[in-house]
């Protein structure tokens, strides 16, 4: 062995979406996105640089996967040894903290702790911002679980362009993320398909077109911890996201029945006086965002509606950290 | 009594969607649309001009209305007033023979209705063209319901221009619209205030830009009898409506859960070889769009369904007609 390193991340949740890229193979997202990391929930991943001879391999959450998991791990590999000078195989072991299934975008988590794991195996240090884009190569919004706390990622034009960066620290308001899953099947059509099918439709390019507008008022609202204008444009921007995803030919149809409960009861909820606003990522689960202070409240609410399976919690979290490096 | 008329029309299912006006006093549509007569269901109207003297009445089905309701069908009066150079007060009294809150636009039908008879009672002859155009300035959709069968009506920027004409009779294909009703509650949001709205949507505009491409498709699709590329191109441009809907601010959400649940067993269905497709009006009831030979089929099925309140049938239907004229 080379060498050897553990890093963690945790996933993040969208508040304004990125969906369709201006180039799908270096990921450069068509629009930039602004996320939460979500605290509590995390993926670990040690990577271990061998001796020259013999394939990568990797085992997720106990398991060893083989075909299209092991060819995407391996392709981000590559790239990550064509940045590093390194010119072995690797040996990736990654377990999530959260339930498989539950509607939590694990890829982001997974690469961005894949890259920062990686890069510290190899004895090498390099910038966040770097980090960021590497992360971004093996999934785009992998990129946005390298900073801490609440994260903007640019898009451009550029590998280098396109980078995350923390917009404020995970203390900056205390927000918490309150997830209904209402099912954990895995999804009909995949993200990274999806993206490729952003641009069948129509509206894609009215939605790519407002979002640096969005992007702004979002910021600001998380700056200012205004949650009338934060929940406004975070719904709006979901909406428009799953209204182009519908639109997509063929239409791609992530919600379900109880999905439509929750939204109209969060809207409902809020008229009511709670500080409460839904975003939904490529799924049918609903990321209900809340004000701390009624986040049990949200939650008692949607454990009394049927057909809700599990409700998970996550305050904002931190950047992807490295736990151990071991360089014999 | 001055003259009376009774004329019936049915209400008609878009099949490309009229939403949002260019200009909402005349109710010139943003994009043109089509659309086809449902059979069997009709509304009946009889207008009266009276002597000089006293006001405009009506009465719906048994009832006699008041307030906004008779604002507005006095104010259509008007229109027709001024183009009959008639100077008479009106008794109006319509009725339906399908359920009210069955989600089926009864404007369509109510305004088709009045105005062709109201012209027929002031002893008038107009040609359908032109009672289109009338119809339309009571309730937009009320212009598709005055031709027979299969019709389009025409986007303009003037009065005379914006006109709906037949382009195929009822009996040129043998479609059924399956209805499922699955709410018989009123919209939270009317249509003419939702029109209003379209203009909200950064997406509207794409949805416009597109319409009269998919208007030649589905014309072309119904002129062929090609269901295949029918079913692809009314779904579509009811998926784009509703994504405009759902995008507006504040948006609107007029799907209910069995919504989803039926869109989604429609696909399905088809997929499986059944001759179906969905489209959506302003309401969460789901117009199953179907061959004759699988109308049974699909009605067996939607029963099946839970949270099915009912469904209704209609082949397509004939033209507004005159039942009779009284001039003393």
């Amino acid at each position: 062995m080379i060498g050897q390193a553990t890093a963690k991340a945790s996933p993040n949740i969208a508040f304004i979406k990125y969906w369709g890229n201006r180039d799908d193979q270096l990921r450069l997202p068509a629009n930039p996105s602004l996320s939460m990391n979500l605290g509590g929930l995390y993926a670990e991943t040690v990577v271990s640089w061998l001796e020259a001879g013999g394939g990568d391999s990797f085992r997720l959450n106990g398991r060893d996967e083989r075909g299209a998991a092991l060819e995407r791990v391996s392709a981000h590999l590559d790239a990550l040894r064509r940045r590093l000078g390194v010119d072995s195989p690797a040996r990736v072991e990654s377990s999530n903290n959260f339930p498989t299934g539950a509607g939590i975008a694990s890829s982001a988590a997974a690469f961005a702790a894949l890259t920062v794991a990686a890069v510290a195996a190899a004895g090498a240090t390099l910038s966040e911002r770097e980090l960021t884009t590497l992360a971004r190569l093996g999934s785009g919004s992998a990129a946005r679980s390298v900073p801490t706390g609440f994260v903007e990622w640019h898009a451009a034009d550029t590998h280098e362009g396109s980078y995350a960066e923390s917009i404020a620290e995970p203390d900056a308001w205390e927000l918490v993320d309150v997830i209904a899953v209402v099912s954990r099947e895995h999804k009909p059509v995949g993200s990274s398909a999806g993206h490729r099918s952003a641009n069948t439709s129509d509206l894609q390019a009215a939605r790519v077109a407002g979002a640096e507008a969005r992007l702004e008022t979002c910021k600001q609202a998380v700056l200012d911890r205004d949650f009338a204008a934060f929940a406004e444009v975070v719904e709006h921007d979901s909406n428009l996201m799953h209204a182009v995803m519908m639109t997509s030919r063929p239409p791609l149809f992530y919600w379900l029945p109880p999905t439509l409960t929750i939204m109209d009861s969060v809207r409902r909820w809020r008229a009511e006086g709670l500080q409460v606003c839904y975003t939904l990522d490529a799924g049918p689960n609903v990321h209900c965002i809340c004000a701390r202070s009624d986040a049990e409240e949200v939650s008692n609410r949607l454990h009394a509606l049927s057909e809700i399976l599990d409700v998970l919690h996550a305050p904002p979290g931190a950047n992807a950290t490295v736990i151990s490096v071991n360089i014999p």
